[in-house]
């Protein structure tokens, strides 16, 4: 749609960029407001097909943002950036399991050559579009990282790749709810309206209180428990389907774009 | 959204599929109404990565609908079906150039066994919603195919395919223009909102009475020519990208799938 970037945006976008690139390390909800923020899966050439092919078949979870092609390391979503340093953290995977945290991956880049990055969409975007209507976003006003769970609803599988869903959840008043299905509804590229609303153990949740990735929630009396399928899916896919090498953005420890959140609204 | 199509409606799907397997050729505008229609190409393995990074890259032209991976020969879009032979006329792509022209593509999946196919989102899904508004679609009316053309936008490349965007044309009564964007505005998995109304020179086409695909089209007085971005648009990346061998549908020879075309609105 052609939706631009104040400069003051911008500006908050590049200065939040360049602290993670010098090492800084903290979850970015409601960092550079009304900026969209991406999830991150780099996997070598040989799987980028199949990873591509996962998302397509699972856009809810997955909506492609970019492709970052093998040999190159700079988002066309923000001009100057380095994929391998400009997120806080990240997480590098060996065999489907978690060898480490680290807030620079220039040596998993430096270790594989031919790796394909994808920039998949956040539950961050539409948060913008929550608050604007006055819905409270708890983790936000608590200052902690959106709280997300494994379910049982699995995805399509795609060659070697398969995997659950991860969902995010946030605790909405009742009289909100519609509200919300309708306003996050409206950013179908950017996981769109919930998938889920009202009873966790239908998804497999058994302690809504212990999330698998992120904080821990705090739900209050009136509040429903409102699911969004979540960016955080494809590192289900690695667990899951044990590729030999990946790298992912940390739950929570996003990449900053230069694009408004409303270039997703439809 | 999990639309279910009317009994009738897959009965005539699948006679349709059924003629076409059996060697009838027939443009399929209006064929099977209600039900949606889709593009298409496939390509051998080496190539399917690009393919589906240009279609990521470029989803007004080349929504993609469904990937039927290597060894596989039926859509899920149209239980039963076999991509060989279900479409009514193939094209043979050789090294970029138009080989041949059949009825039948067995031997193409014969001769290279590791083809992935791509089936694209096709403009006839909203015609549906057109015709239904009381918008005239004039191809329709003259029981011709919708005329196609090549333009001067350059689709973003992806590896090694790049090519222009092909669109297609309908006149549409001046008063129903505004209309007809919100109607196919509805359905962006399906091309969407047009991609031009009005002006066929700054597309860079000189002639609009001659066609670069499908029949010539009759803009009567008091229509404006409106363009809708087309699912032949691969075609035109083979032409200008030359891989070593695809296949694709003839244009308006589309593929019929078993799923209605409200399964696409939002």
């Amino acid at each position: 749609m052609g939706v631009i970037a104040t400069s003051d945006q911008l500006a908050t976008a590049r200065a939040a960029r360049g602290d993670y690139r010098a090492g800084r390390a903290v979850p970015t909800s409601g960092v550079a407001a009304g900026l969209t923020q991406a999830n991150l899966i780099a996997v070598p050439a040989d799987w980028a097909f199949e990873t591509l092919l996962y998302a397509q078949r699972n856009p809810k979870p997955c909506p492609v943002l970019e492709v970052i092609e093998r040999g190159q390391v700079e988002s066309v979503l923000a001009p100057g950036s380095d994929i391998r340093t400009d997120i806080g953290r990240y997480r590098i995977w060996r065999d489907g399991e978690l060898a480490s945290e680290v807030t620079d991956a220039t040596d998993a880049w430096d270790e594989h050559r031919d790796l394909v990055a994808f920039l998949i969409g956040c539950s961050f975007t539409f948060e913008t579009g929550l608050v604007d209507a006055g819905i409270p976003i708890r983790h936000q006003e608590l200052g902690r990282n959106v709280p997300m769970y494994r379910t049982n609803i699995d995805c399509t599988p795609a060659g070697r790749l398969r995997g659950e869903m991860v969902v995010s959840m946030r605790p909405i008043p009742a009289g909100r709810v519609a509200d919300a299905v309708q306003i996050s509804g409206r950013t179908p590229a950017v996981h769109g309206a919930p998938v889920h609303i009202g009873d966790p153990s239908s998804l497999g949740i058994a302690d809504l209180s212990r999330p698998d990735f992120g904080d821990a929630p705090e739900v209050r009396e009136g509040e429903i428990p409102v699911f969004w399928a979540c960016g955080v899916t494809p590192q289900a896919a690695i667990m899951a389907s044990r590729p030999p090498f990946a790298v992912t953005h940390a739950p929570g420890y996003m990449f900053i774009t230069d694009v408004p959140d409303a270039e997703y609204i439809v």
